[in-house]
């Protein structure tokens, strides 16, 4: 015996779980869970009859944290088989409740962004095909880190409630073919107590990981199709298109196993989305785009997003099609009048959609100006999203509150020409102090020179499923 | 935002520990401990320092268990370097205290085996070297899993107590030269917490890991220098020599950086040592090679761990001086009569040493019978260790009491020739019918054949000592 296996007491935690498991299944054939743990650790495939009852052990307390962030760390190192992810997928989706919405109706459809800086796509989408037709219930989550949450932004509408009962959730959508809510405990729980877990541990970064948080909710949403949004560039968690693209083709993958049909698109996030960041800023910003104007990049952003949700519900026979009836519901006013709506119906004040003025406003606002002439060639989202997040935008920590007030205007973009005493940007802080201290940084986000530089297109390409190899391909 | 990483209520116990150690360190430029997780989980070398604030943090209870082990299955995949293992082994060290004995007295000197079945060879070797002049201060482990433990083999002697307070420990090694205990909360108490959390996780099996358990606790038992039984082989934790060797070298590299010179065997564990396998039958076994008797394989594992110890303790010139040396404390019965004077000291019968009756003895003894002539041709180690665990003789789990009495004498071993009716193993037991249960599962360890089978050198190697390249190699 090496005295490094010694008897040891274990820990209280360890007598409640982990091992009064393994002591209860020894006389069975069922592995137990530090079996389980070990082959994950060595490479093999789990059953998916393990990864079930690994999961419902974790949520039941058998299964201790440090036995799952063990099994989580694993998993970073070795991956896991499509078949390994959907049965956790499936496993996180029945921890909780599905969404059950009226019979009738249009087709019902998310999008799912990954995240970038500036991104209010869903603000401006779900109006526009829920005016088309589409049913779009979007349970949503807050911003963590440098990118902000859709939550948040729809938040700073004054009144306006996202901690909705899913009850209540389901009756929204059902009248007004569109809703907004965060994440509850009925629906999806373990990815919930999972990504708390993972938030601590390191374990974030994981592709099937990352497939089955996304999935689990979407599929408790009971979806007819769902549309990825996978942002890539220095201002997005995929840094790489190869990496975005395997994120897109395991969602993918999963999703054709699960039944349910994924589209995606990579697009470009290494400049900001539109000109607004920061919570209110860029509600108004969405809202804009709802009333005919608003930034062309995220319009070009928007309507792509939305030829394919509309495709994908089959509402649309063709792109063009497609694309018609999105401008048409933005030009009649049938868009923002359904987010009125839905404002309403979720106790906000509907009439900041078309007086954004009534959304709350920053104490202070700082310019920031340019020095000398010539041409913005670049603007580093991530440093941008830094000097949101310094002023108070978005959070570090989960349990941090933000200030939805501030934020920053970007009146110049790349691609765009300025003059010496041009403002490039409009700092909104929530003091003068904030505001002057936040424009060293942000004018280091901008580069200036003397030649116009061409910009990368936005969308980078619509993903091609993947060919569905045997299952664990 | 990516919904999967939405804000989440963290669980109270990562309130309590890793999100607020977080919130502490945000201002400082210390990396926080899910900066260093992942730095681990990407392969990165740790520094000195994290590994130590680490370490100290999980003592404190501010690194959480679940972080903890989410690094542990970091380092199992990513391995440390040997400057990484010296700091890990460093800081467990320093979790307690070390050992204190007298400045007079001969060399501190200790042995550690990584565990094999019937590998009592310490309770040989420890009174033969300190009647040779070496000071033995063993802390040792009790067993677990297919490999008994030193600790358990000792209890079994009637009065005889393990769990010394360390000032008693360090006096009867000061004046018998010689004590055996278990682990204890005063020394490096960190192995302790590690191992407990490691043993559910599946995260044992990793070299640097198995070096830092190990040193920790002999280098708070500040001696002069280590020997190691590796052993290899079926019955053994390392199942190859080169594995064994990767063991040894990591061991003796980690040894050099801090002072302490190892020196290693790599010894044969495919078939039992000696031919008592059970806690009370092996003390007993262990006795008789003291009083001048006891098998061939036992005694000679013992004289070579022993010539080894010696040559480090520079009490002898030559391997062949320090073998008479041993010769001679064993047949003039200092050895035996030490031994007797240890158990003694720590409370137990002394006369057991020469009255092996004394011994607590099993209710049930039941016969293995040969039926046909032949030779031994085979004895599987780890199937026997089996048998001897379902009698009762071992633990699976940390917490289970063992059964001191039981176990199998095999009266005949590879390269033995039997004849029809010869007994070929006396299982003893708690019972008549569990007994007889266990003759089928150990007549299958056996293999028996017509021709007799040459038998492998018990002793592989000794391990030649690592070039100590430069740190982190």
């Amino acid at each position: 015996m090496p005295s490094h296996t010694k008897a040891v007491p274990v820990s209280e935690t360890a007598k409640r779980s982990g091992v009064r498991t393994r002591q209860r299944r020894a006389a069975s054939l069922v592995p137990t869970t530090v079996e389980l743990i070990a082959a994950k650790r060595d490479g093999e495939e789990l059953p998916s009859a393990s990864i079930r009852s690994l999961l419902a052990g974790f949520m039941r307390g058998e299964v201790a944290d440090y036995q799952m962030s063990a099994l989580l760390m694993a998993i970073v190192q070795r991956g896991m088989t499509a078949r390994e992810t959907l049965a956790l997928t499936l496993a996180m989706r029945d921890s909780g409740r599905c969404l059950r919405l009226k019979r009738s109706g249009g087709p019902k459809l998310d999008k799912h962004s990954t995240g970038g800086v500036g991104d209010k796509v869903s603000l401006c989408l779900a109006p526009l095909v829920a005016a088309c037709g589409l049913r779009v219930p979007m349970i949503s989550g807050r911003g963590l880190g440098h990118t902000g949450g859709t939550l948040d932004k729809l938040a700073a509408v004054p009144g306006l409630r996202v901690d909705l009962s899913l009850r209540a959730f389901e009756s929204i959508v059902d009248g007004c073919g569109l809703a907004l809510m965060g994440a509850t405990q009925e629906l999806a729980p373990a990815d919930k107590r999972l990504y708390a877990l993972r938030d601590v541990t390191a374990t974030v970064d994981s592709i099937p990981l990352i497939t089955a948080s996304i999935l689990s909710k979407k599929l408790a949403e009971d979806l007819d199709a769902l549309v990825l949004d996978v942002k890539v560039g220095r201002g997005a968690f995929m840094k790489t298109p190869r990496r975005a693209r395997a994120l897109a083709h395991s969602i993918m993958r999963v999703g054709q196993l699960t039944g349910l049909p994924v589209r995606a698109l990579l697009t470009r996030m290494d400049v900001p989305l539109g000109r607004a960041v920061g919570n209110a800023l860029e509600a108004a910003e969405a809202f804009a785009v709802l009333l005919g104007h608003g930034p062309d990049d995220l319009i070009q952003c928007t309507y792509a997003l939305g030829v394919e949700m509309l495709l994908a519900g089959k509402l649309a026979a063709s792109a063009r099609a497609a694309r018609r009836m999105l401008e048409e519901a933005r030009a009649s006013g049938r868009a923002a009048a359904l987010l009125a709506e839905m404002i309403r119906a979720q106790g906000g004040d509907p009439r900041v959609v078309c007086e954004p003025d009534r959304l709350p406003q920053a104490r202070a606002r700082v310019n920031l100006h340019c020095a000398e002439d010539g041409h913005v060639q670049d603007l580093d989202a991530l440093a941008v999203a830094q000097v949101a997040l310094r002023l108070g935008a978005g959070r570090t920590r989960a349990d941090q509150s933000i200030d939805c007030t501030v934020g920053i205007v970007l009146l110049k973009k790349p691609g765009e020409r300025v003059q010496a005493g041009d403002v490039l940007a409009e700092i909104h802080a929530a003091s003068s102090r904030a505001g002057l201290a936040a424009r060293a940084p942000l004018m280091a986000a901008y580069t200036l020179g003397q030649r116009a530089r061409s910009q990368a297109a936005l969308i980078i390409e619509r993903v091609r499923p993947p060919v569905l190899r045997g299952v664990g391909a």
